[in-house]
């Protein structure tokens, strides 16, 4: 089985091909580039479901798209779906500094795959809770994995890659969607 | 003549309704709430050019909307054309903690015009150079006049609704649209 993962973003193609590559080698994970434009919306479910309709269009074979944010509670869920954008204005500094005084730490990563398989969209959720960190930690990952802590550990996903390949949002949603396809 | 502007800022209207009363009396300004699916865009331009298009679907009738946006240069452009989201996540204040250590503090507003007539649409740009307060003042005006202080001047729009009724974007922008229904 071939399966096109149609994204800008190397690192989640890099996350999702190893994911695969131990969890299903027999499947084929292809890539290609796609920018289009987005519609702005606060769910990352409906962003992903518009996506995955779009590059359908364009490619025109079985594929997936994904979209994620990270919703700090404290922030009313800022970044959330505009998550890249921010980090390419402001960065983790940003937040950290928009966060100064906040005694509210916490935050959650949410990501959602669309997959098309040329007839249907399905949708699949993941969710990883945490906190924010006080100052940023580490050099794996990408985004602000430098500034973010799961529930019940003390460091940084940037800090353990382990961690973050166990616990992280995009593990959880490749999860139900490997489970999906084996069905 | 009647003209629809299709926002659903009412802020806005007030704004554009009070410059025309005084600048075109004859010129009878209508109102109706318009909130779409905005394309994401860093160009205002293109954002509003896209909304009058859609307006124009819903309401077939001559009609113009308005984006804008605060860029501010220190924050590469932040919030830009995500202004108006950024201002509900996390407000002035924010602003203020993400530019605690910026010591260019210059900003500028940018507003487009997007003039749907029943044929073509039309663009017009009012922009208003400045800088962002060390502090929040005044109380006039909405959104992040009580930050934003105009080139040359000292006090915020926010404490001066008189220097922003004859500085700003959105009044430049409006005076060049006025011209253009005058030709």
């Amino acid at each position: 089985m071939e399966i096109l993962f149609a994204t800008s973003n190397k690192h989640k193609f890099e996350e999702a091909k190893s994911f695969f590559g131990n969890a299903r080698p027999a499947l084929k994970l292809t890539h290609q580039p796609f920018d289009y434009s987005e519609i702005r919306s606060d769910n990352v479910e409906e962003i992903a479901k518009d996506a995955a309709a779009a590059a359908y269009k364009q490619f025109k074979k079985p594929l997936f798209v994904e979209d994620s944010g990270l919703f700090i509670n404290s922030l009313n869920d800022f970044p959330g779906t505009f998550s890249a954008w921010t980090m390419k204005k402001i960065g983790n500094i940003g937040i950290l500094r928009l966060m100064s005084d906040s005694t509210d730490r916490t935050a959650k990563f949410v990501s959602c795959i669309a997959y098309h398989d040329g007839k249907k969209i399905s949708t699949f959720i993941g969710t990883c809770e945490g906190s924010i960190a006080i100052k940023i930690s580490g050099v794996d990952g990408f985004g602000y994995d430098p500034i973010f802590i799961p529930q019940g550990e003390q460091k940084t996903f940037a800090q353990s890659i382990q961690l973050k390949n166990k616990l992280s949002h995009r593990y959880k949603v490749l999860l139900k969607f490997c489970e999906y396809l084996h069905d």
